[in-house]
């Protein structure tokens, strides 16, 4: 069995974005020499999802309306979460985009569909954050 | 380490569906020839979502009313996505039951609870769609 | 490859409650010897969640109400699942917190980020239920 590991750091300049890190791992893949297996994405930090869709802004924004509108950043202090802290929201958030994906490894790729896209997105950021990629096969 | 990849491929009549694929990834488990491992399933497209849950048809209608109150199909003009398409709500309401389901395999067989059940949920159907499976192990 | 293969019973006296499984988990990758794999922990119940997120009460707090608001125990008549039963409410909980979590083993330890806490989310307590632990890798 091989494995490989990796952790991609980031620094998204503004509180929430969306930012594919699909080549990357696409490429982590192809260094990993793993041809038949399973690849895990994960965010480490518990503010932010990993996540596969469409590459297509106006998407982006209908998640970015739809988070907004279940899970509103303001007023801070609805969230008990929020003593010291104002990213109440973005725990929440997370939880509904999600942690991780797992993407099968077949013929040395990721094994996709036509238009999934591997995307970071980030709830609260303005500071470092890292994602790991995890790969294990043969 | 042992690895089996396989597609299945359905086209469902309408646009939204729960479809039980349960027998079928039971069927490619004793079928890979895995005794201990992991068993990935997943959508290969955007708009559908693999998920674990009850066969129950009353709790089936709760998750369409439920996802509808949520992200409402209509009116699709709301969905900045719906440029030149209408589903923009199936990429959020795939978003919310999750992509992927990721089950264990022991002793030759998906290790699940009582009731646990695997279902492809559609949300924008009435054209052909894939679900990847993916089995690695020993 | 090595496998290993665990159950956590357990019986959470309330309806809901949060509970942490991370030490447990934790300590089932030493004991599994993989020292570069994959843990998957999973709800075998489909009332109930594994999710990772900050180890802190009044996040937990948040989520209850987060949670309790999109879908609401009571009335407990506007689940069509509640024929005979009274749970409709913890089945869309379930979806909206995830069944399982999937990660990364490297050097024989979880791989972590540093605010990452494994917990069990009861949507429907107070009987016996389970949680799956199952490790891959070498």
């Amino acid at each position: 069995m091989k494995s490989f590991t990796r952790e991609i750091s980031l620094t998204i300049p503004t509180r929430r974005a969306i930012h594919s890190i699909h080549q990357e791992v696409a490429d982590m893949v192809r260094e990993s020499g793993v041809r038949e297996g399973l690849c895990l994405v994960n965010a480490m930090h518990i503010t932010a999802s990993v996540f596969i869709n469409d590459n297509e802004s106006g998407l982006h924004h209908d998640y970015e309306v739809f988070l907004e509108r279940l899970a509103p950043h303001a007023p801070v202090e609805q969230y008990q979460h929020n003593g010291s802290e104002d990213n109440g929201d973005a725990h929440i958030k997370r939880q509904l985009m999600g942690r991780e994906v797992v993407v099968a490894i077949t013929e040395g790729q990721l094994h996709l569909g036509p238009w999934e896209h591997i995307f970071y997105y980030e709830f609260d950021g303005r500071r470092r954050k890292r994602i790991l990629v995890k790969i294990i096969g043969e």
